[in-house]
């Protein structure tokens, strides 16, 4: 893949498990396309929370809405043009404020594949 | 270092470049930290220009102003929410428009470390 743009318009969002309708995930670049970082764009729907063990080095940016990260060392909260930064191994619970949140997102390695 | 959140109002901006003060970037993590990639903000200034062959997996979010990308593909112009996805040993150029921007960026591995 060469040098690319992406924008969230064109971004084929799809569920992000069966059972929650709430956060969808469209990843641009991953697996597919031979480099070592999966990128996307991130949607969560109002209230939405996800709860999980990060098995990758996530990078999550805010671009819309609110979203509150609680680890071991406490909660933060994140707005649009902040960063946080999700080391591999950490128990995270993700939540979007009432007006819901979307994200890019950049993981080293593959999320996907580390989570199947 | 644990799950952290990172807002640009805090973020340690410096030079790109001891001959080009119309660039910054600001490391929020990076080689010190013991992870595989380097996280921080970009800030260029008014029609800023930088040409470089990419010497690491980089991606770069707007998140104000307008940066166009050229390279072997052509050119490409990001707005705010837009990501650029620029593999290792690409030769590109980034315009920032004529207000400036301020951009995100996740690399692997860590850019100072493959630049220097």
């Amino acid at each position: 893949m060469p040098v690319q743009k992406f924008a969230v318009a064109d971004a084929p969002f799809e569920r992000l498990d069966e059972q929650d309708a709430l956060i969808e995930t469209a990843n641009l670049v991953d697996q597919r396309h031979g480099g070592p970082v999966t990128v996307g764009f991130g949607r969560y729907g109002p209230g939405a929370v996800l709860e999980e063990v990060i098995a990758v080095y996530d990078t999550m940016i805010v671009l819309e809405g609110k979203v509150s990260v609680t680890s071991d060392v406490g909660t933060v909260t994140a707005e649009p043009g902040d960063i946080v930064y999700m080391p591999e191994g950490e128990r995270v619970i993700i939540r979007a404020s009432k007006d819901g949140a979307l994200t890019a997102y950049v993981t080293y390695p593959h999320w996907e594949e580390a989570r199947a």
